[in-house]
């Protein structure tokens, strides 16, 4: 297990689906920045099941509380533990996990690796989990605030299975995209999208799809060549995250296709500052900030639990059918969207301070 | 800076591309794996320039010499230092990147983050920096000849431009990939491959492409939940390497396009072995590996250099001209392959030590 | 703040001495090892304020809850949270830290570091904060249980103030020492001890002394040169301990007075091992354990926090006069053993794995 | 073996004493550092063999080739690879060495642990291995010669033997300490230690002493809490150092003798800064500089390598006499006076830029 990231703004995660809880300590963040459980709470909210008609049911209000390292509504400098208890744990949806392995889920590789799982629920590879990661860059959030007020971290939702969202990167809105449910950029759209998660989750089916996320006004000069490129550690947060599948950043994959002469972003002096006319870059050069837009997308995998009946085999490898029960998202992209924003947080806050150290 | 790869078997890489060397220092390898400077040299040559007509005609031998850690043909536990002298180095074809940033490189971002650059060649962001890589994936190679005979780590290139190879990552083999100087999986259509590089060569312009990966034989329960799983350390690996712009695993960005019902990869049991019917997950399952073949893309641009005129800035912000000289790839692909090879492998032997650690 | 500890077996500890609380998340530890909150908590009882007459009255049952990690009493592999609550926080004892400083007490540099602290209490420099050593530590023995079932961890008072005992090192035993509430390594010399203590504490004042830990029965090569020696490992784990300000191994400050030929270890063959007959090594050479026992001592200054008038000065800058309330040992030595024994078990068991993991 | 050292700035060494060279990889430092091999080869000269009639008569030059991460005499704030040749190699003075373990020496442990070791000298284990250290720490110092003119990093030799300087740590002076060969502190005195060493000599046997170092005008505020307290990582530093048995800051193990109202220091204020009026503390409180004299001593055993016959046993098991030949030191001390301030400079930079990073 490697329940920890980051170098200097350093978090380590902790807790399965079902037991006792999930959290996180933050250890690094600077003293002196405003936080209180309800900064906190605000991006748990978006992130807990329940919330709308097309996540999973599950009952989780994920109410946060800190434990340590904030006095009087400030930082102290010190590990910053936040507690969120499991509340809405039903063990007995999974007896049938206990023996038999879901088909493209965790189950055989966590009992093969460990040797041992605990099978009420994800336990550890459930997007619960996660709650730690979008608790931490809450107190990025904050800091950020203080130093970087102008930056801006945008996730949404850009395709679910084959509807593909029309979005201009640079000039989508926060507003907008929590205006509607699916968390879909252009909110006159969404209704589609709803109705076909809705759609897919009577026939016990689930879709994938991919959030493209932007971060604007991120300061040039973030990012370690040669292995802590920017891209490069945006993509392993991004690749950490369950179920995603690919990362691209700027053109990406598309990149492919174009020359050279056609892909390169030309420099030119705008007020005084050096920009590109273009940004096939998506803001990265060198694996470095160069003060435009990061731009970059994640694909994600249609969830793997099914309310089907699937082929698989059971931890004494007997060939044997499998039709889950439990509480499970059809689609895991409009929840998944805070978690992609809390990585690209968690990502900047500890290269903004690497670069800080140095310079 | 962050030069340094791995948690168990940890590298350090320098050097510039114009200076006295580039290399290694590779701490972390077990003790008695047989490594002499040959195993090293004969991926070295894989990667160097000048190696054929479609690459850069920089002349270096690029010869190795071990520093440490070898004592009677054998490691000693202790660290391995690997050193490649710079000797084709040409400082006087870069003249006019002292003042003026090349579009699309890594010259203005390098600038604004340290405040000086070595701009006789690409400096630290030459592709030359993966000597060390290379270099010290060839030690872990020694290593696993010995605890794991059966692993292959097999990369080609899967597509050029808008020219796609035809080719099964399942039986794609060595020889076949290096038979030709593209490095294409399929040696009788390499042909039509090579005649496009060229081209674009004499255009003075550059192409980009992909690059396909599959390693076999790795074991189940490698990959460290949550933060490093295997598809999360590859793709970071992958990302890291220069011109990178995107990653994917199994389905990878295609899984979009399929249902749960249609993407999930179902159980049976196979001589005594639990298998997956269809390899969707691309080997790994939960951030851990589950004994099917691994299999992952890397795009790569068109490279940035051009024998061209394009548009950019000076670096007393005026606009200017630039035409660059010196001597470039038109196509990174082929020699991008031990790139991609040697970061697999320095994936895999890290987790490999980590997982070996705690079972 | 670095408030994680250990490479394979990480742990990141958190909370300060007032707050929701202290705990730790231990990551690393393997998984399948036996578990329940009653293996913590003997411990944490013998580190426990209010334990006897010579140590501080705040009264904390120190009641520990297991988080998460663990399943069916056995560990999964997957992080371990531990958490202790605050009880008997009395911040109102302490209204005269805000503004001033305790004399060789931390509250200067926290706040001059930090910009702010928490002054109910000693915040995060309170020997409160070990609680989560302690815990995290427990976690291994049991590990060790399973695997080392020999392996002893051993410390005991071996000085205080100008009293000296009279113990052996390789004889010494856990059960006399926990039989008197100094920790005394000869039980019926620890009367006066005791009162040497009751008397400081009547006069407000408070006494130093040294802490003396054996380790028996550790496997021969663990210890990474050349900077994680063994050494050097238990030195940093000893020297993060509060109020620790000296670490000897072997024959520590006392080799000075010997030459070479006095004070090398011969070696001699004893049934089939390489044996020393001396072992002024203390257990290590070359910074990686020879299999003897390993013996080092540990300084602890005389706490900080007097009942008595002392000259400071207050966070204006104003010159003051400071009398403590609160409440607080007057020799930190007798719970300052479980720390000592919890911090040698962490860099044992991580460098146990560290070994394993290339061996 | 785990040859890096550093969080941010960041060292990795290498090198045996036979064989191809030593060196150190820097990462992390900062660019446009003033940084020429002049400046490295002044402290390696201090440390090199041969230096004087009392050290090891191994005619080494130990001339430093830096290899990458300078350009026109900056730093370019990429890793900074420095290479040392071994030039006066002779193995064939070590022949026995490959049978018999030299008693107190490294031979059992590293044989053990790695099963094979370069028995050519001391391999990995010879304190030639300190040159990477010494390298290392004069590009530290060059930074701080930009960023913090007025640190003083000062050791000197505190005892030989039973031999005890009389020294003040506040007064005294590099210039009297290098202006005789065993680094006293109290040149006029030096003359009997300088016999007493070359009395040894002859003997074949040797000695160890105690080094003690001051650090002026450190900044308030460094050390990270709990565990990379400033006294730990300079007690690791120290520990990590070859034939180091002890560390102790301040008071030290003195400590013990007196009682928290003599040994606290009392806080006053002058010159509108916060002084104390002793400084017990060692200049660090809570694990953090205060401003104070940051003084500590570390104890170094005789060399184990004597021109005596001494008892041992050979590889096979088997009871035997070894009589070193080889060129070795008869007292460690006046060349560990550079490793020493080489380590304490090292720790300093690297917790210089982890307070630069958060505040």
């Amino acid at each position: 297990m490697a329940s920890n990231f980051g170098q200097l703004f350093r978090i380590s995660t902790w807790g399965e689906s079902h037991g006792g809880g999930v959290g996180v300590v933050v250890d690094g963040c600077p003293s002196k920045v405003a936080l209180t459980e309800k900064d906190i709470q605000v991006d748990l909210d978006r992130r807990r099941p329940g919330q709308s008609k097309i996540v999973t049911p599950r009952k989780e209000a994920d109410q946060c509380e800190i434990l340590s390292g904030v006095f009087q509504g400030k930082t102290l400098g010190t590990p910053i533990a936040i507690l969120v208890r499991n509340t809405d744990a039903r063990p007995e949806a999974y007896t049938e996990m206990q023996t038999m392995f879901r088909p493209s889920h965790a189950d055989f590789t966590y009992q093969s690796k460990y040797g041992i799982r605990n099978w009420e629920g994800g336990g550890r590879s459930s997007a619960r989990e996660t709650i730690g990661r979008v608790a931490a860059a809450a107190v990025a959030k904050q800091y950020f605030k203080q130093v970087l007020p102008k930056l801006e971290v945008v996730a949404y939702v850009k395709q679910v299975h084959k509807l593909v969202a029309n979005a201009d990167p640079h000039e989508v809105s926060f507003k907008e995209i929590e205006s509607n449910i699916v968390r879909w950029p252009d909110a006159n759209d969404a209704e589609r999208v709803i109705k076909l998660i809705e759609k897919v989750r009577k026939q016990g089916d689930s879709v994938g799809g991919i959030i493209e996320c932007v971060i604007r006004n991120a300061p040039v000069g973030l990012g370690e060549p040669v292995f802590d490129r920017m891209e490069a550690d945006l993509g392993k947060a991004m690749l950490s995250l369950p179920a995603s599948k690919g990362f691209e950043i700027g053109s990406g994959f598309g990149c492919t296709t174009l020359k050279g002469s056609e892909h390169n972003d030309e420099f030119y002096m705008a007020k005084g500052r050096v920009r590109t006319r273009s940004n096939r870059s998506g803001g990265v050069q060198g694996g470095i900030t160069n003060g435009e837009d990061i731009v970059f997308r994640v694909a994600f995998k249609p969830v793997a639990t099914l309310i089907q009946a699937q082929k698989t085999v059971t931890i004494d490898g007997k060939n044997a059918t499998l039709k889950a029960r439990g509480r499970h998202d059809p689609c895991v992209l409009p929840r998944a969207v805070p978690m992609v924003e809390a990585m690209a947080n968690l990502v900047l806050v500890d290269h903004y301070l690497r670069q800080k150290a140095v310079s």
